[in-house]
């Protein structure tokens, strides 16, 4: 999909690795790379209300297929405005496809080349979903960026079953990139092919002549390892166009991100940030802070020194006894300061890549997570 | 108590009813009057950030002692810099004293006139409530007002039962009284007496005679009818004194608040707002709209035309999806919706009773909300 509605600019590649640092410019706004997505899994990033959410920095989120044609259903956010004014974020909004739900789902699930069938795992109702179907919810949700239906499976996997799936994926991609209709919608492709690098790069090879808007890897952070991680993006991302925005769905932990940001990756999501605050968990330069712990007990200082947040006008010991207390605004605040922290993290990436010094930046960043990290989750 | 740094200045009673607009000026800025404060019982008004809170137009809230003392304990609050800044809130606070708790955790307590012995409603540990431990426990939060140990019962109630609980109130006031010690809180007194009226008018006197910085009006709210309720103030508020501020503690409904305000009263707190906003209804000029409702579904209109909230930038059918979904927004958007209602609502009445027309305003806003709230409820 080609459209004047986006453009991407690559401004400068990192002399000692690939970190790109690139500007996406949609329709409702640019986005600058690399990029984190806050999820708004069903038109709310869990517990932020909007003009807190675009105060931790956020350019651009993410909403689900899967979950907004259960409830509400597309067409009444298409009655109300659409998912930009329903959920009222203005700037750039993706949605997934669905095709993660064949993974998290699975065993709701049945896949045929035509279609996939969900069983809601709300009430049980059947869901159909199909490369067509997954491309006209996403149309009348309204996105900026839409994605098109992939075969997810958990890995590690059987080589035949990955096989499978990635050339189901591929036929399905064709699908979608017939389907979509709305010039004011990029569509992304998503990269399958498992732990499998040949897999990977014939798939990446396949959708790059197709000429999509945007290039995704998914079916990662689904069961692997880390390094297995790593190890697909350094054999993928070499094949995706460099003059397209790559994607890295649902990843994920902080290192994850610096490590695929070296790789080239310029776009993630992930619910860590939020989910992990509801939990309690709260990031630091010093490593993960756990708020329930009796140390913080009478801790007057903020989680994080310097942090503009809301989260951190207010002391450890306030915040821990919202935890004790089963008081709403624990997880708020904890949401809030985790997605100021990531935030914050890419917008020091995308300086470091600036001046060549992403590596060096990584490097102190996994460090000071690593001593920290270990001592406080000991 | 009397004290520099408290000034109540009583600016103009209507012409046409008791209702009066007077300024309380305390430690922590000025409340204007009549005033309704939210509830923030553990140290949060449920949902509501701090800025969030502050939007809504509230100047006062109220913290709990009786919670606040078992979690996190008042020393700890003390050692996190006090109430103010444990919860960040720089305006006044009024704390109450565990009163209302011998009402509604009757079956876990034990009344003697030496003290009260709660078995704590979250691990059944024994915690011990006196006059002197209040005023203790209090001092300790630092809230700019402190209120009196009382004893509430549940109405009706047997007359020698009521008689017996006002006389302790009285004396457990006037131990509250001589173990105040702090210059920069304002303690207030609590007339009881049930629904007898000559107990209730006794009680004021006596209190009166003892000279406190304000008075409050308890046990009312606790099963009662509402008629009920406002024969007591139509009895009792006349024998508080006119130059000191009065509190209608737990109150109420809307209706209940002009109600109150057209007898005298100054100062109102109640759950009502955040607790119903947490249950998916909205105040609103026309009377309650329940969310769930699926009549909201594609509802493109916010909950108030002209409502400044942030829930206001929404739609009725985004607010309406959130609670249907679960997401913890509703509930957020909701306690930001109803707080900011009846902070309008007070502003309101405020600006009535200036130009003496407080009993048209009153008449007004209760046909507006039966003609619409009966429709709605029906």
């Amino acid at each position: 999909m080609s459209s004047n509605n986006f453009t991407f600019q690559l401004h400068h590649t990192d002399a000692g690795c690939a970190a790109r640092r690139s500007t996406f410019i949609t329709p409702h706004g640019p986005v600058e790379m690399p990029a984190f997505m806050p999820v708004g899994t069903q038109g709310s990033v869990k517990g932020v209300e909007i003009s807190q959410l675009r105060a931790t920095g956020a350019q651009m989120v993410l909403g689900n297929t899967y979950h907004l044609t259960l409830r509400p259903g597309e067409e009444v956010v298409a009655a109300l405005g659409g998912l930009h004014r329903f959920m009222g974020w203005d700037g750039p909004i993706l949605t997934d496809s669905g095709g993660f739900q064949l993974y998290s789902l699975a065993e709701r699930v049945e896949v045929s080349e035509q279609e996939v069938i969900f069983s809601s795992h709300i009430d049980g109702r059947l869901v159909t979903l199909s490369p067509e179907r997954a491309v006209a919810i996403q149309e009348a949700l309204g996105a900026d960026v839409i994605m098109v239906l992939d075969h997810v499976l958990a890995l590690p996997n059987e080589l035949e079953l990955i096989k499978d799936a990635t050339q189901r994926t591929l036929r399905w991609a064709h699908r979608c990139r017939i389907s979509a209709k709305r010039s004011d919608q990029a569509l992304f492709a998503i990269v399958q092919g498992g732990l499998d690098t040949e897999l990977r790069k014939w798939c990446a090879q396949e959708l790059r002549a197709m000429n999509f808007a945007g290039y995704a890897l998914g079916g990662l952070s689904v069961g692997e390892k880390p390094e297995q991680m790593y190890r697909v993006l350094d054999v993928t991302v070499p094949e995706l166009p460099p003059d397209k925005p790559r994607y890295l769905m649902g990843v994920g932990r902080p290192e994850d991100i610096l490590e695929a940001v070296r790789r080239g990756i310029d776009l993630f999501d992930c619910v860590i940030p939020t989910r992990n605050g509801r939990n309690a968990m709260a990031f630091t330069d010093q490593g993960p802070l756990r708020l329930r712990n009796l140390q913080y007990e009478r801790d007057d200082s903020p989680l994080e020194s310097g942090c503009p947040c809301a989260a951190c006008q207010r002391s450890r010991g306030y915040i821990r006894h919202l935890f004790m207390a089963g008081e709403m605004l624990g997880p708020i605040l904890l949401s809030i300061h985790n997605l100021t922290y990531y935030q914050r993290l890419l917008a020091h990436a995308r300086a470091a890549i600036e001046t060549d010094r992403f590596d060096v930046f990584r490097q102190q960043k996994l460090a000071a997570w690593a001593g920290k990290g270990m001592k406080d989750e000991g």
